[in-house]
């Protein structure tokens, strides 16, 4: 394989208004009609002959069992639409010089892709091995959905590919995604009518509502109608027109309409159909372009669509074993599934294959004849070599202000307090105003609510609908998109990754599972990709999860779950990363390494609310680089001596309790000698063979001990922590607290209660695991006992947590100074702090 | 709390025409206005007290702070627009004695939805404590969203709903599940517009094409733009009304639009126009259901639907603080955030509240006044109180035809081969055709491809859209519900199950992620819902996950993630079951045992490929009992004795290699004491005291010994094995063989390997694992591993398994016969299996 970033450049659209001009007017001629359907056929043939054939590639000879694949793997319903599409978008790349990304909601027409990669030329330049050449195109078919080969679905492979399309409904939310910033990219993107039926797909027609004209690339939604699913009909080929057109003016489109090829209609026809609506389609899309220019456009324009209605599997044998093939759900896959089993069938094969005219698309040496590949454009215009389908060679590295700037004074350790996003808003604000056309946040309608809102200080929320005087922070270009729904905030946020730009998406933590399988998608999608030397590392993707499962007041159960850390830690190892930023200075620590990252999927879990700051930016710099490490400053450990217990903990909430805990136990049992152990890094957990971020079990025994009680208070559900260390020494040793499905409440320290995660219950925790502790301090342990039941019934009477609870502040220096019922008037208390912030009326979610 | 049993029964609808007659035609009088208005007045001066107040509920005395909660929670935004649907919807079903059934997607409109139960009567039928008196409200406001009480948003604890509605999107899939098979039911759904923003609800619009008119009842949707989310204008709220009405029109729909309330309009006059509109709407219905009935419809009616404008919070005050609250998106959630502050704030919130009037809605004793609840229908006729919201009221246990009959025949074990899930489709429809109204199978396009065909030999996949002659097992009333978006597909389910009745999904393993956050959502729902001594239980929601990770020849890596099982289980343990049945009798078995089952998920992952039988149903159905248990035909232990190495496995491909395994070992080490333990209920594994179905320790123990070595073969990611077993005596000589993101691959046994999963690496493990054999057997463990080799050489070279592993086949008794390269001519091979299965071309996916 060579390195695409030695041959490729990409070539400048110019300006903004020269990248979509309008076309020569005239209708195509007969040549052009022929080059349009010698491309077709030959991509089609290729395609088939991917599916099938083992040998025997150009049919130069009788075709004989041996040459056919024992197993027959493929989707072929898909493919010849894709093809058609892929020949006609060449056409008017030649004829307009369009810098243009093909999307494939269809991916598992993969041989289509691979198919045109290969007649274009790019195939291969970055894969050399599978020439054009008759060897080349055996190869070409052998390793297609073979072992050891290549995926049956467009996959991180193929080249000009950015995504898989496995899974459908992503194809427009991708499109939108690569479009933004891309002032002169059009982005083709054919949706298919299954996938038209999912969630994220219905909803992504929308997308026009968020592009700027001006500032935003072009997205042309191609609808492709051919009718059937795996085994059933789809919606939208089975509505009447007039609802079909109703649908996507309501969706804001302006629709244009190619239908044929059906009842034997011959191909010719519908190329001059459809390259006529293309022509007439990009003219449009001129038009909206040199509007925007010149500041001329009257609201949204409603961008071009076209519905493509073809036969599904087109081109195949209308019938096989007496029952329709082409035009029906048969074709979806593999439409002859048993060619080897007859002669019969074996001859339904070789005259399917020999109706493309092999003999006349391939030259004596096996390379695709003139007419076949006049249509392919020259260069990074070539729609399977354009840059933007493989990010990484676009990508540039993000201008970061320096975070230790946004530092919050911490005079002693939790000696203020501040809402950490909003510290990190500020941070991003700067991130927003040196990137301006590189970086983009996502989310559902959160940025305020996570307390974001200094991002809208220097940039607004992008939006091409209809305005009213109250609107505020809305425009119709800014780098903060929101839309109710994480499908597209997930979708969006992939396709401006994968074409080579940095992001994040901020959302609830409960309701980050509504991505899982997209998530799934791209995770897999940057594992395979880092194994291909052609593609480039991109931005990786970045979660702030601020709205946690600790402090859900407003919304109770339905909104907590912490289980999309145990959803991304299934996923291959050198792919995750997982933080729990526990205040501001480490928060801002976290996000400006996640921003530098590539390759990754980080998951950042930081809560929203006011809380202790605990470290100086010096010491979370420190603590960040561990990844995780021992609060010195929070324990009373003797030089050179293991402590008796070790406290440990993960996430915010969990280190205020247990520092809270802590505080209580210097006071009570002074001789304890405790040592507190922070993870901010989860992945520091795991042995270093199984995860890059792996401490040696050497470095994990010198911090957790090998044979002492650890006591360890966890963001999430607490299993996550046993599975991350069960190979560790010490293991035995190991309590841990974390999230339990128990149900809601509505003050933050009752849910802590209810969990048994509390200061309280991980103190009578130490005493039940010390040898011996628990028999002294019997008396201490009933205290505990009925302190957590005078917090919860001072919730039950007032509403709200005992003042008490709310108000303690940690001291540092004079243990014995510690009083867990007393507040500490030195510093303010985070229950005051949250009161102050409610007030500002921040707080809406 | 009494028992909602003893106090409401249903009231019979009727024939289906009957159930939806046309309207008197006269306009609403000042009476009935009144009527509306004053439901509507007081329902939103409860909605207001449960969001601020503590005390001084009726207002009797001037407000003073401590009247006011200190935390203030809740969503007022979207809460008067629900009281406003729900006091028109009364009107109506007093009227036409409508059996109507209110689904709000705004379910964070908690508070409304409980003004409402309590204004009909439903509240303090369920709930005496909370009487109509001026304690009873006093208490109604004081629980809102307050520690100990309700939550703020409607939740299984309202009369009334059948889901949360946090999470939005589910609201139109949910309506429409309710009214599968409820002829005469109304579903009036209410969707937010930020809700309509999701991808599931923007798909979910075209529910209409799966309704029969006739057999089915019908739903009503209710598109109430009142402008804004958060912090955010809504997309629906600002297009042009032209783009709308077509969006809407081409989602099939007849719109009505109702608006009013802006700009200080006086709320009568928006009552009068909503009033109109209803009648308008249901005697629009009414026409359609005559005609279904008639038999004179004309293709699928376009069903009426309501979009509704009202301002955000309507009601609350216009300004606060100088800022608009009223009419934008201020007043989502609690519009004056700061009530107890200022005497100004609390003289704002007094203003607020006597708005309303209190002294005239309320009597002397504190029950609201005759006028305000004459609109209140009778019995179960009140939508707080129809029994179709609490569905267990409604169940009836399904006729089940006893599955032994379906049992296939096992001469010896592994002596027959079958596709499984082929199997239980013929039990299946007999499910169907003897439970015609009561059990729906869904899916996204999967029941052939998953072999479950025999069901439409039954019945039909249920379409209302255009037909054409070609199609097969289409029909206008069907069991089959299949619509390419797994959202629809569960979100109908949960409303067929959440309203009484039984039914099933079947999907791909890797996509049902999908669904993980609604998934999290109802188990939430159902844990909740045991606690509530009112809530009946309803049948099980069950997953049959029969395109598993192990089988993904077509597909590849985007189609394997076994992740889902460990998704469920991080849910409350006594609502989820995970099994895992390997041959045709277990699936028979088990599938019997979920369709009895209530208030669980469960989760059967079962293969769709051909493979061997390993049980008669006998010695099936006393697995299924244990759920796991010890193959005494497959091992060669010594009475008495233990064992010198346990092999577990767990999924029909793990089973299939550990078997394969075993006959290795059987022949090649005869006097090793081998133990074979399949698991087939995964929750066993889990200590008894964490979830119901888990084994004592001692039971455990007595399967697993306390110090052998066990190499565990597992279906999905390993480490939950680990996880369910830590706390095992013995868990430390567990060792676990499952799904890592490891790559894809083309041939079943190609996957295996790659995982270290196969037959020959089992055999290593073993070895490896039983002191002193791997250096006895170094000889064993070199072809072992040159066997590795051999076998992913012929995939490279020949596109399938080797026939020496796919035609391996077990054949009990004399051990010494065992030869894992060579063929057992007495039995079928899985390979062979399979490739007579390809060739019926079932196999489309």
């Amino acid at each position: 394989m060579s390195d695409m970033t030695t041959t490729i450049t990409r070539t400048p659209t110019g300006s903004e208004a020269a990248a979509f001009r309008r076309g020569s007017g005239r209708s195509v001629d007969d040549r052009v009609l022929d080059q349009l359907h010698t491309w077709w056929r030959t991509a089609n043939y290729l395609s088939v002959g991917q599916i099938y054939l083992l040998d025997n590639p150009l049919l130069r000879r009788p075709l004989t069992r041996d040459d056919v694949k024992p197993r027959l793997l493929g989707h072929w319903g898909t493919t010849p639409g894709l093809n058609f599409v892929y020949a006609h978008l060449n056409r008017v790349i030649q004829e307009r010089d369009l810098d243009t990304l093909y999307v494939t909601g269809p991916g598992h027409g993969g041989p289509g892709m691979v198919a045109n990669a290969y007649l274009d030329g790019t195939y291969s330049e970055v894969y050399p091995g599978i020439s054009q050449t008759e060897d080349g195109v055996r190869k070409l078919f052998r390793q297609f959905s073979f072992p050891g080969g290549i995926p049956s679905h467009a996959a991180p492979e193929t080249p000009g590919s950015i995504h898989e399309g496995g899974e459908l409904g992503y194809a427009l939310s991708h499109a939108y995604g690569a479009a933004f910033d891309n002032p002169g990219l059009l982005v083709a993107a054919v949706v298919g009518d299954g996938e038209a039926e999912t969630g994220p797909l219905a909803t992504s027609w929308h997308s026009n509502k968020f592009m700027d004209p001006l500032h935003d690339g072009v997205v042309l939604p191609i609808l492709h109608l051919n009718g059937y699913k795996i085994a059933n009909p789809t919606v939208l080929a089975r509505i009447p027109e007039d609802e079909l057109l109703a649908l996507m003016r309501g969706y804001g489109h302006t629709p244009y309409v190619v239908s044929g090829g059906f009842d034997g209609e011959d191909p010719r026809a519908v190329h001059a159909r459809m390259a006529a609506t293309l022509d007439r389609v990009l003219d449009h899309i001129a038009d909206i372009k040199e509007q925007a220019g010149a500041g001329t456009l009257d609201g949204r324009p409603a961008w071009p669509m076209i519905i493509l209605r073809t036969p599904k599997g087109w081109t195949c044998p209308p019938e096989i074993d007496g029952k329709p093939a082409e035009g029906n759900w048969r074709a979806h896959q593999v439409p002859l599934a048993n060619a080897r089993d007859t002669e019969e069938h074996l001859h339904v094969l070789e005259g399917w294959l020999r109706s493309y005219r092999p003999e006349e698309l391939f030259d004596d040496a096996g390379a695709p004849v003139a007419l076949a590949t006049a249509l392919a454009p020259e260069g990074d215009r070539r729609m399977s070599a354009n840059p933007v389908a493989n990010g990484g060679l676009l990508k540039r590295d993000l201008v970061l202000p320096n975070f230790r700037d946004h530092a919050v004074e911490v005079p002693t350790h939790g000696g203020s307090v501040n809402e950490s996003t909003r510290v990190l808003g500020e941070w991003l604000a700067e991130v927003v105003r040196l990137n301006p056309d590189s970086f983009r946040i996502f989310g559902p309608d959160e940025t305020a609510s996570n307390r974001l809102s200094a991002v809208l200080e220097v940039t607004d929320k992008q939006w091409d609908a209809e305005y009213l005087p109250s609107d505020e922070h809305l425009a119709r270009a800014g780098r903060v998109m929101e839309m109710l729904s994480e499908h597209q905030c997930q979708g969006w946020l992939e396709g401006y990754l994968l074409t080579g730009r940095h992001g994040l998406f901020t959302s609830y933590e409960a309701f980050i599972h509504i991505v899982d399988s997209m998530l799934n998608q791209h995770a897999k999608w940057l594992k395979v990709s880092k194994t291909i030397p052609w593609r480039r590392p991109i931005a990786s993707l970045n979660y702030l999860l601020s709205s946690h499962v600790w402090r859900q007041d407003h919304n109770g159960l339905s909104h907590q779950d912490p289980g999309f850390i145990d959803h991304v830690v299934n996923k291959k190892p050198d792919v995750v990363r997982v933080y729990l930023p526990f205040d501001a200075n480490t928060l801002l620590s976290t996000y400006d390494h996640c921003l530098r990252s590539v390759d990754y999927v980080n998951v950042v879990v930081a809560g929203k609310q006011p809380t202790f700051n605990w470290l100086s930016m010096d010491e979370a710099i420190a603590h960040m680089t561990r990844g995780l490490g021992i609060f010195e400053w929070a324990g009373n450990e003797l030089p050179g001596e293991e402590p008796d217990v070790v406290l440990a903990c993960a996430g915010d909430v969990p280190t205020l309790e247990t520092l809270a805990a802590v505080s209580i136990l210097q006071d009570e049992v002074p001789d304890l000698r405790v040592r507190v152990v922070n993870v901010v890094d989860l992945m520091r957990l795991v042995s270093e063979g199984e995860h890059p971020h792996g401490l040696s079990d050497a470095e994990y025994d010198a911090v957790f001990t090998t044979d002492k009680p650890v006591v360890f208070a966890y963001h999430g559900y607490p299993w996550l922590i046993h599975r991350l260390t069960y190979r560790r020494h010490g293991h035995a040793n190991l309590h841990v607290r974390g999230y339990k499905e128990e149900g809601t409440t509505t003050t933050p320290f009752d849910m802590v209660m209810l969990n048994d995660m509390d200061r309280f219950h991980l103190v009578i925790d130490v005493l039940d695991r010390v040898p011996g502790l628990g028999s002294r301090y019997a008396g201490l342990r009933q205290r505990m006992q009925d302190a957590r039941v005078a917090a919860r019934a001072y919730t039950r009477a007032h509403g709200e947590d005992a003042p008490d609870v709310a108000d303690w502040t940690w001291t540092d220096g004079d243990t014995a100074t510690h009083d867990a019922t007393s507040v500490r008037s030195a510093n303010v208390g985070v229950g005051a702090a949250a009161a102050a912030s409610a007030a500002t009326g921040g707080d809406n979610e």
